[in-house]
């Protein structure tokens, strides 16, 4: 892996995280009357206007690379490098304002998340993780904080409307075991994790642009991540995401939400 | 009230919100083992020491003013002039790290709130409402936006964990009309609707201080404020809350709340 993952790819991916900033930054908090035009319209172009610019960046600069993106699609997906982009993760907290959605760049190299960027745009805020490396927050360390018992357990889920009737059941059963919950927070969540201000993230089934970046970040950061089943999680498929920071807990929060423990 | 209300009231105003970003900007994200200490108390610190230096400086300025704290009591009451102080609402999203938890401070005169501050100490944003005159956010005039169907509106609840049953209901029933919605926020939400960004803002039943301050902020935006049968919101005890930005909203939002369309 090493020779594989040059530090040229680790500059590049924060490239793409400054290019897609310069693309989104313009259009955050440009309201207009909800009259006129639909209202999710300047989400949909700052969303679209960076994925284009990360686009371009990766076919100029590494042609044989894929790319899988939220809103354009893929092309070589079955590279030895693909890169896994949604340029902005939360479009509803775009939408209102709240400068808590972000960016997600992934690099994954045979199957394998080896660079993950979450990146807020308007606070300037970045988690850089690579793979068996310690994480970064705007270049510091970021860690996890230590918490063993559930009970003590700040718990976020970013999407728990998608729950279904049993997921919700089970998620409600994690929400009575843990010490305080927050029901959004979109990607920032597991930023939040990282920086050992959450302890358990949770959500339903996401896709792998939602969830390839976190991978690096949270494991960097000292916590673990997988499905809910304890599983990495799969690049290629949709998947549901149980993150934590402190290890030792993964376990019993999977057992709930797999309906071990219900 | 132009007479009673000097400029002086204002300027003082901003000073206490200045007051409180000093006292709590050093505990935010100052995070450690939840297994040494409860994750609560960096809040409760904060949450004190700001209330403290506000009720300080109220004290030492006009000592005849009454003040009312979320933390630490209510002390002249009966005053010609009383202030009511939230030094951190969002306790929840301070504890996790989340920068959209705010400092409320509301001026009441004769039981009407004529100033109103909503500040956000880690983003320095800052939202001023004074009565007859129009808001301003970080200086610069905020306005609602027109929404004159709720099928077009972004929707925000900040507490809704705090939904009795039937309460539950009725809001869901909101949900279902309107475009888009977000469950948190806090008192943020109420900033946002200001900046024409979000449409409805929904409480369960609030205190006065987590309400008093957003009145003149909602009103000199343009938009309207009350609780959930249309009225003012009373200034000594608690209410439900209801906000929108366009009002011509206010009298549907309200019949799906108080249950005439249900």
């Amino acid at each position: 892996l090493t020779s594989a993952l040059s530090p040229d790819l680790i500059i590049f991916a924060e490239r793409l995280a400054d290019a897609a900033r310069g693309a989104i930054r313009p259009y955050f908090r440009q309201s207009f009357a909800v009259e006129t035009k639909p209202n999710r319209t300047p989400v949909t172009i700052a969303d679209r206007a960076a994925e284009e610019a990360m686009r371009r960046l990766i076919t100029e600069t590494f042609p044989a690379h894929g790319i899988v993106g939220e809103e354009l699609g893929a092309e070589r997906e079955d590279a030895e490098f693909v890169w896994i982009l949604d340029p902005i993760d939360g479009t509803k907290s775009f939408a209102t304002g709240l400068p808590i959605f972000g960016t997600l760049i992934a690099l994954v190299h045979d199957g394998r998340p080896v660079i993950g960027i979450i990146d807020q745009p308007i606070l300037t805020e970045r988690w850089l993780g690579v793979r068996g490396r310690p994480s970064l927050f705007n270049g510091k360390p970021a860690k996890t904080r230590p918490c063993s018992d559930l009970a003590n357990a700040a718990l976020f889920a970013t999407t728990f409307d998608r729950f279904n009737r049993s997921e919700m059941a089970r998620f409600q059963k994690l929400v009575e075991m843990t010490s305080i919950n927050r029901l959004s927070g979109d990607c920032y969540a597991y930023g939040l994790l990282a920086l050992g201000l959450a302890d358990v993230v949770v959500d339903a089934e996401m896709k792998p642009h939602d969830f390839a970046a976190l991978v690096p970040v949270i494991e960097g950061a000292g916590g673990a991540i997988g499905d809910w089943e304890e599983r990495p999680l799969p690049m290629r498929r949709p998947s549901r995401v149980a993150a934590v920071g402190d290890p030792k807990l993964f376990g019993a929060v999977c057992a709930v939400l797999s309906g071990k423990k219900i």
